[in-house]
């Protein structure tokens, strides 16, 4: 069996790399720029990503003036308190950790669900998941392609959806899903954040895989 | 600056192929199997996804009994024609897509987002959207490591989730969100069938990456 084009073993290895050491990166080193031509070939890794009935709901919107980056910084800064505050006993503790990079990383990009197109291919039961899951695809493809170029990439979650729509001026029924904080680092860390700092170990893959039935779901650590 | 572990030119090259040759398939060769092995290395990428406050939220059902692909095979079926009869104008167009190959793949896994463990870190503010997002990221991995490994995988999503996760004795909250397809093929189709089949263009990247503001929605096709 010939299949075009093929993977060698030396590919192989490269892409098992890279999905091993790709972080969710929140230090970045300021006052840097990444070249043209490396972000291009970023985004059109992001544009290859996988779409339920080929609808590519991701809209990537690159953040240019340093005042609305400064108005997104503002916003992720708001909800990382309000999290905060809803932590409880682990307060102190999250509000030691480092959520987000906006203010220091080269390039910000915040990733966007466009307004449902009305594709029923694929996502008769399931239009909002389907078209959430390609929109996560791309960054995921971008994240790679990020880390592959030697850069960091950083999902920052924390915002109000309605403050980032305003802010960027999105139609109504379009979604922000996350702030891409993009650029150099110092250091990849040899493991996930939360795992160093001690917020939280990761799961065994064993313990998560099942067969034929759904197993044995592993219990939830407290106050996350 | 020196950045551990380092990715060079070529690796650079390996990662770009695999997202750019990564294919949905439909289209696999019968009564063929995975080396175990291979099929570890290929779950292990999945699990190393990145998820909002390190939750995990993947489950994978790993389908060895020949009546429960059947019976999933039959569920697919039904939403394929579900599907059909309300594609209107294209109805006998859709018919003539091969949508699935659940009877024909060497391993099939179901991805399963697990009950919600109340993980409040990242996701105070879009709890579900960044579930989802996780689980995506992780069949994201998958995908590329199968393709890695010159294997294909379809993301089957014509599915009652309810109807699966009846079938698989799932909690009442957890939620099926693909049948996933794993195997050897007899091609890698050089463009998504979508487009090779007719059925849809894809869009251009400058069409969706915007600068500050959301700009201009591309028009939607009809029929979809």
């Amino acid at each position: 069996m010939s299949i075009d084009p093929f993977f060698t073993q030396e590919e192989r290895d490269a892409v098992y790399k890279v999905i091993q050491a790709r972080r969710d990166i929140r230090h970045f080193i300021p006052n840097r720029t990444i070249e043209p031509k490396t972000l291009a070939h970023i985004l059109r890794a992001a544009h290859q990503a996988p779409s339920v009935g080929l609808m590519q709901p991701w809209r990537l919107i690159h953040i240019h003036d340093p005042e609305l980056r400064r108005q997104l910084q503002a916003e992720a800064e708001r909800e990382r308190l309000a999290t905060a505050d809803v932590l409880n006993t682990r307060r102190d503790a999250f509000l030691k950790l480092k959520v987000e990079g906006i203010g220091e990383c080269a390039e910000l990009l915040i990733m966007v669900m466009a307004p449902d197109d009305g594709t029923v291919l694929g996502r008769r039961t399931l239009p909002r998941e389907m078209a959430i899951s390609s929109c996560a695809c791309a960054i995921q493809n971008l994240w790679l392609a990020a880390r592959a170029e030697n850069l960091g990439l950083g999902w920052v979650s924390f915002f109000d959806p309605h403050v980032v729509s305003k802010l960027l001026k999105c139609p109504n029924t379009a979604e922000p899903l996350a702030i891409l904080c993009l650029g150099p680092v110092v250091e990849f860390p040899p493991a996930p954040l939360m795992t160093i700092e001690g917020w939280r170990e990761g799961k065994l893959l064993d313990a998560i895989l099942y067969h034929d039935h759904y197993g044995k779901e592993p219990v939830p650590p407290e106050g996350c």
